[in-house]
């Protein structure tokens, strides 16, 4: 149950490097949607899918008990009436290369402009070599969806 | 001038593929809205800001010619009525430590709920040493992508 409103993103934002700063795990975890599609990766890190996951991680990292402390910089804001968020991982490889792909994990926003979707943000990292599939999943389920 | 029209995120991200597999910068800028606050991270790359330079590193990767195969899987999409994503860089340090702080480029993405808005993304990846500071500015000659 989530007890605390967070007015804007911004005061949302705040309460997450707070959280972190403090180490404060349950605090953390207010900030967070209580939603199976929830999306964490920490830097270097893999994808971590759903809120059971994304708290296992971060109550690992907190474990420590090492103060952070986290200056902020160049925050930029995308809003607009609709944007939607696509996480997915892109497994990259050189066309004729026996080379095995590259697995990326990648975060993609779209903005509805007056002439459809377009490409807002494209956020892609490399992901934990030998990860290339789904790291919540079965790994032999193959590739899913696209276009 | 933008020509085409994407009436879905999917037809969006599906050019965005096909863009890249092609390594047609005509088609891939296409898909980007034109605008200043767009945000693209290639993979160990630092943040670009803006469309001009969101193009010129896609020009850039798309100068080698080299024919690229992207298998894309563990698609999710993360949509609603009010999402809003912010990018930053978070320069974390331990407390008290001396060593200098880790430059860390983030994707937060935040939608608003029946209580506020809550957290439903946070993508970090580590920014290439020495840029912590605003690297949409040309990058002398630091670190350069590759997707």
């Amino acid at each position: 149950m989530k007890k605390t409103t967070y007015p804007t993103p911004q005061d949302a934002e705040a309460a997450f490097y707070e959280a972190l700063e403090g180490g404060n795990l349950d605090a953390m975890m207010e900030v967070w949607a209580e939603d199976e599609e929830i999306v964490c990766v920490h830097p270097g890190g893999e994808r971590l899918v759903g809120y059971a996951a994304v708290r296992a991680a971060w109550a690992q990292i907190m474990a420590s008990g090492q103060p952070l402390r986290v200056r902020l910089s160049d925050q930029s804001v995308l809003s607009g009436m609709m944007i939607v968020v696509h996480s997915l991982h892109e497994n990259l490889s050189i066309e004729g290369a026996r080379r095995p792909s590259v697995p990326v994990v990648v975060t993609n926003a779209y903005l509805r402009s007056g002439n459809g979707w377009r490409m807002i943000v494209h956020h892609a990292s490399p992901a934990p070599q030998g990860q290339s599939a789904a790291p919540q999943r079965p790994a032999d389920d193959g590739p899913k969806i696209l276009h």
